[in-house]
């Protein structure tokens, strides 16, 4: 991380200290419930990590649009928490052992307490959602969160598979740049009165930024698990193949490597393993055909149109954060 | 069944046969997803039968109000399907084979694709309920299944345990009764507008009237698992006590018994099995402390009270109807 950078990040965590504090607050009060598994599940769940990423977009925009109102608070906890619904029944879907460096929820407390504590999550993030009494507030969240679940069975329906650009970019955006888009798209909500169309100011232009800015992460995501380390990374390197899933720089390579290349990561995506080939013979392929570099330059071009998006929003801190966001989501090493 | 009640079964059956139709077509409707397997669980669930006891209360309901919306169809569909959800991830966390003599979900599709597919299921019926543009109507049905998701976690916790009638009553109130109150406040909330106080009229006694009629209902359920015969249940008998369920009727026993009348509850409750003390043996300790009648007489009690719930609202042919049912409910044998 360049000089730059690090001032940049203390900046941003310097405008945002405060708010960031408040959400963490509201995560306690919210993670209560009359049923003391719930609580237990949801306080693990919830404090335990997590970049806060989603929660940030959020105050970002609302700030770059002057709110101050608790809204952006409450609706900073909510699409964490919806994001923490989420995590949790993919644990399940996945059988993870671990997240974030923990046993996951469903290796403490067993599937069945998790299904039922994901259910929880969503409900509570839609009740807590409600206190806005905002009809466009939980249009927003209730499609998001229809998408990210047909994304998720989109996604297990594919495992295996050889899938196109079009298959892994909708994908992508059902699973991380739809609720960056959202949580973007709140902070709009949240700032402003609606206009005689319904609309909010700077709404659209403030989820495209999301989007784009989710595309570009969940890239980087894709291309770090191929090529950093464990050691590096805190997690097992190239789960994504050892699961079936092909990313951008794997359809990439598919696209352009000769018969027997194909052949050697169709292997793998169908294994699920390197027991016939191996990691160190699929990155050789990606390299050679310049598919980790396309996967980055592309990520790339999407965090400079997240950087695009935003051109006309007012000049202020927190646009100025805005624009320094996308680069580093794509110069993360981890 | 007596002449009288097949009479008036079809009576009613009569007088809401257009909208349970419309109902049923609202479902193909709702079912449909763009990912495919999330149409064909959809289908399979909505369409596999069921007594949509649930929209029948909702349309009674808000005929007795001369509710003439399509909103009573909306929303007839959304309790069902809502009630379809929360039976897909019940059935995962009981590992459940089948469900109404069928195959159920999770047999079919895996695990994994059922958690989705119940997720779908509930953001699809909020998504129809936000049609209503309704604060009330989203208020009721998201604290409706945060209940529901609590009382099966406090299911979770108690199964092998002894509980006594204020935490049965509790649970079945979250499994059936919250969701037969919502369904009949929700038939009050789309038959008027609001008043200054933001109270619907009739809200609380047709409330009141589901909840009575949900806990006569799930009442009966529990007695005639003990006492039906397989043939006639459709379903292994029993299956409460082999899941470690203790229902009113054991409850009542267990504080009347000697010693060893409770020790052999006890056994079979912490086995999970008839291995050890036999279901007839079981039955016969119901029976010999007037258990089952104790407990069709709670059950007869909140039929009765569930009609005089409604006793001020006035005369109709819909109204007519409620006050048959309650008495369907107690004297059904499966």
């Amino acid at each position: 991380m360049s000089t730059i950078s690090i001032a940049t990040a203390k900046e941003v965590f310097d405008l945002l200290r405060d708010d960031l504090a408040a959400i963490e607050r509201e995560f306690t009060r919210q993670s209560a419930s009359p049923v003391e598994v719930i609580t237990d599940i949801a306080s693990y769940l919830i404090a335990g990590g997590g970049k806060r990423i989603r929660p940030l977009l959020l105050l970002l925009s609302a700030k770059a649009l002057g709110c101050e109102s608790h809204s952006r608070i409450r609706l900073g906890a909510v699409v964490e928490m919806l994001h923490t619904a989420t995590l949790v029944h993919d644990d399940i879907i996945d059988e993870a052992d671990s997240r974030r460096g923990r046993p996951s929820s469903n290796t403490k407390w067993g599937n069945s307490k998790c299904v039922l504590a994901g259910d929880w999550l969503y409900m509570q993030s839609f009740q807590t959602a409600l206190e806005e009494r905002n009809f466009r507030v939980l249009d927003l969240l209730i499609s998001l969160t229809q998408q990210m679940v047909e994304g998720e069975l989109l996604q297990i329906q594919k495992l295996g598979h050889l899938i196109n650009e079009e298959e892994y970019f909708d994908l992508i955006y059902r699973k991380t740049a739809c609720l960056f888009q959202v949580s973007m798209q709140l902070g709009a909500v949240v700032s402003s009165q609606a206009g005689e169309n319904g609309e909010y100011a700077f709404d659209s232009q403030l989820g495209e930024y999301g989007r784009n800015l989710g595309l570009a992460f969940q890239i980087v995501d894709d291309v770090l698990d191929l090529t950093a380390t464990e050691e590096v990374l805190g997690k097992p390197v190239a789960s994504d193949l050892r699961e079936g899933k092909a990313t951008l720089a794997v359809i990439h390579a598919l696209e352009r490597g000769t018969g027997a290349e194909r052949e050697q990561i169709r292997t793998v995506l169908a294994d699920r393993s390197f027991q016939r080939v191996s990691h160190p013979q699929i990155l050789e392929i990606l390299h050679r055909h310049g598919s980790i570099d396309y996967a980055m330059d592309t990520a790339c071009a999407y965090a400079e149109a997240a950087r695009q998006s935003i051109a006309e929003l007012p000049a202020s801190d927190a646009r100025r954060a805005l624009m320094w966001v996308p680069g580093f989501v794509t110069s993360r090493d981890r």
